[in-house]
């Protein structure tokens, strides 16, 4: 292989060095203890799924696919989230009788990118479902279940906005008429794109009142008292059902003692179509993107054949980590330099130290070519060195 | 889609379900604790590499490969080890001046199966590199600590098999006289084919003490006595350096105190082309397949640019799993089910027994519709229903 090609990774693939992978694994445990503490069982899906199944059933654009034929021409993705997965394997094995069902998962994910430099292509996300229980209580609990599990990974400032893509919908149709021109509009959104939505609506063949009622809507952000003012958004309808669902979480919420972490943002709707009610997003102070997302989904399960809702999160740790800042030294190891005369009592040290709880690093001195820099790595060095007594340790 | 083909899952592809999740979780982590222990860091790498750079250093048959195209056309693959990626990232970012490292990984490894029934297509592996140490010290850590790993993992009965691929090489050129001919005798050691390598030596033409050599080269399987034996049936030359190593590896074992684990059986080979010196399998009773395998590769590592030694092994997490025998049953969970009057009380309790490390199901009941079926589940049940005291607890 050529000089240059060799060290190269394919698009959006990353490396994960010790230091990273150490800091990783700590957020990764905090978590998932807390998860499994709140009853959640993990369970592991294969990397590879058919495209006609799980492929279809993620909501992740298909130019994000990564995409192969197996020996039987069938196509094949690489997983490109866990909600699809997880809700084949609920609908096929694990659900009896439409129990609640508590599932956890961490795993990576894989989405294609088009440019160097920018997302990753495979990313780990840590998250749970919770499937077969449509009361509004679910949704507090994974939403209460986020935010315990942030705080302990040691996050301190971060905030979950909630919406409801029930409200969105109901209110854009009925000002608008048609599923498509609402589309239209709520396209805006999911790019987050505010100056496009307030032209695109400037422009639209409606009256000043509806125009304004549009306008209005990018306001719903804030506490308790936004419930009320979309309330006067809305004609009577479907929608009304979505603000006493947001209402039902808000007191949930304050039951669980965590509203302070909550702020209501009716005007967020999510890349993932399979949404059908309350949604969430999880920003972190100093990161760009959300650092986790999850809502309710009440039609995917469906897709493979049991007719029961939804709810669920992930956590991308990634971003997590990136919130999280600077990354914590690990401890370093001792080391215990031998030759061949004292291996016996290296290795019964090594073992002695090891034993309570200490990183031991043995290493034999012909091993190495340059000895000051290979300790320098280290804590404490003990030389057990040729064959006179003690005299040479340090 | 059909409601056939909706539950399927690629051809040797697998779920975990939770009660395999936690044994699994087990197991590596207290492998993985064993390895920090002795001053392995963990690492990780993508899952895709590029098929030019790793897929074809890591000596697994293409066809095993799964390969696919990025949007750029390069050939990609599943990493089908983690032997060739961790090589691949220590030469480019972690060999500083050649000092020896140690890495551990624990990752999944894709290898394409022909058959449904067979083999996994996605396994867990962990293991261990040592980078930059070309002691026969370095080759007897990692069997020692393999050792020492496995018996964390609480497995009892497990062998080691160690041989010497530069012996078998050595030794057959020696007597048959070419590499090819050399080669196709050895197929018949990888296959572990013993009838059909006895029909090959004797279809061969050779003296009938050549054939006799070749022939008791089968019973080079035991303890320290074997090495005697070996040294009788070579002439002169490299094949005495291969022994010379086994000879230093017993003593460094022995000085473990773990010499009853090992057993030499020169007859090994292994399909994992780039071993150059003393490898290794590990067998459990009652698993048809080696659970681990191992050896010292000392030219991998030049493949991308740095010419340096390692060694190495990796243990396949489902093996052991199987090697161990009935999954331990996890602590049932307790429950608490509430309804609006008393949930926020419901809230506080299961915190405070979280708190005390006992997981918890909180549930609203009503989004059960079976309550007797889902209490079931779970060691210990609390109502907290209705507006009155607390008369309806059990």
């Amino acid at each position: 292989m050529s000089q240059l090609f060799m060290f190269e990774k394919p698009l959006g693939m990353r490396d994960t060095l010790p230091e990273l992978y150490e800091a990783k694994s700590q957020v990764r445990n905090a978590i998932g203890n807390e998860m499994k503490q709140w009853g959640y069982q993990f369970m592991e899906t294969p990397a590879l799924e058919y495209y006609e199944t799980v492929g279809t059933a993620s909501a992740i654009l298909d130019q994000q696919l990564f995409k192969l034929l197996d020996s039987q021409g069938h196509t094949l993705v690489l997983r490109p989230d866990m909600t699809a997965p997880i809700a084949r394997v609920a609908a096929s094995k694990l659900l009896k009788e439409d129990l609640p069902l508590r599932l956890a998962y961490s795993a990576s994910v894989f989405r294609a990118q088009q440019r160097e430099g920018g997302r990753p292509a495979e990313f780990e996300q840590i998250g749970v479902e919770m499937i077969a229980d449509e009361t509004v209580s679910a949704d507090g609990e994974v939403i209460a279940l986020m935010v315990s599990a942030l705080k302990q990974a040691k996050l301190e400032n971060f905030q979950i906005s909630v919406g409801h893509i029930g409200f969105v919908q109901e209110l854009f149709l009925q000002i608008l008429g048609t599923e498509e021109r609402a589309q239209s509009l709520t396209k805006f959104l999911y790019e987050k794109n505010f100056v496009g939505y307030r032209e695109h609506v400037k422009g639209l063949n409606l009256s000043s009142i509806d125009k304004q009622r549009l306008l209005d809507f990018l306001k719903l952000k804030g506490g308790e008292e936004v419930l009320d003012f979309a309330q006067s958004l809305l004609e009577n309808g479907k929608g009304r059902e979505a603000l006493l669902q947001l209402q039902q979480l808000w007191e949930i919420v304050v039951d669980y003692g965590e509203q302070e972490k909550l702020k209501f943002d009716l005007t967020l709707v999510s890349h993932m179509s399979y949404y059908t009610g309350i949604l969430f997003e999880v920003y972190a102070d100093q990161v760009g993107f959300p650092i986790g997302n999850g809502g309710r989904y009440n039609l995917l399960v469906e897709k493979f054949g049991k007719t029961t809702g939804a709810t669920g999160f992930a956590l991308r740790v990634d971003r997590l980590l990136e919130a999280l800042g600077e990354l914590k030294k690990a401890e370093p190891a001792q080391c215990i330099l031998f030759s061949d005369e004292r291996r016996k009592e290296a290795f019964q040290l090594a073992r002695d130290k090891r034993g309570t709880g200490v990183k031991v690093v043995l290493q034999d001195i012909n091993g190495v070519r340059n000895i000051d820099q290979f300790t320098e790595q280290y804590g404490e060095v003990t030389f057990l060195i040729g064959k006179a007594g003690r005299g040479n340790e340090s």
